[in-house]
């Protein structure tokens, strides 16, 4: 009895152990996932400073038909065309952190709507990747966002 | 004296430190690039298998005018469609890597060579973003490819 009680005790740990890591996972997933709803909410309400603000210093825009944007001057700018051309929404499909805690990813759908040339209301769907830094106050930047679009080409 | 010869010797060790510490985030860096370049070979080479082998498992490619592909068959499709349509090079600007040296990223720009419907040479110019994980046998695959064009809409 005590051989096998020492496997079950033995068991009972391992278990928890497995069970403690999976929650460190999901917690530090948990952190890129909040920031990534955080932006989402203030790109929503077309808060040109505070989106932009959630780019590291040395944060990139990928954007289609323009070139790589670094630094939040050039970034602003692009942010700002895209707020008076229309309306984006995104939403989060996977997000992972590293084991040390201070670089992660969101990847997920955007929609964007906005009218024609005509006036008429046309939607863009597409897909979005995030690279995220952990800062040294502990809040997540954009290191990389990056999209493009499902649609065929027009 | 022996004052000042305790604080030459912390400032010399605080240096070699951050050289050290330098050194190890560019020596991460470098397995990221390597990888980087390996694919760039077998995908040059048009070589499919290899090509797709460089994916993980829950890798997803992240292709302009369709959706994400994620698992290698997916991939496989999109990756033998681009073989066929035209030649794909590219140049890694930035890399990088987690401290626990799992998870990293490269980016850098594209060209694609190809001919237009009316069979004219055209080139496509353009930017990527690769997320990286390292696998349990030291190896590099990519959990996200993401590219899009710098050229404006056609």
């Amino acid at each position: 009895m005590k051989l096998l009680h020492r496997i079950m005790v033995g068991l009972i740990i391992l278990g928890v152990g497995a069970v403690a890591s999976a929650q460190t996972a999901d917690t530090a997933a948990d952190g890129v996932r909040a920031a990534d709803a955080a932006w989402l909410k203030v790109y929503s309400a077309k808060d040109l400073n505070k989106s932009v603000a959630f780019f590291d210093d040395q944060g990139s825009l990928l954007s289609p038909n323009d070139p790589i944007a670094t630094g939040k001057a050039a970034i602003s700018k692009l942010i700002a065309s895209d707020f008076s051309f229309g309306d984006l929404t995104w939403q989060v499909d996977k997000a992972g952190v590293s084991k040390s805690g201070e670089l992660g990813y969101t990847s997920g759908k955007y929609k964007f709507s906005f009218k024609d040339p005509s006036g008429k209301p046309a939607t863009d769907n597409g897909k979005y990747l995030t690279v995220w830094k952990k800062q040294t106050d502990g809040s997540w930047k954009v290191l990389f966002n990056m999209f493009n679009t499902d649609l065929p080409p027009s």
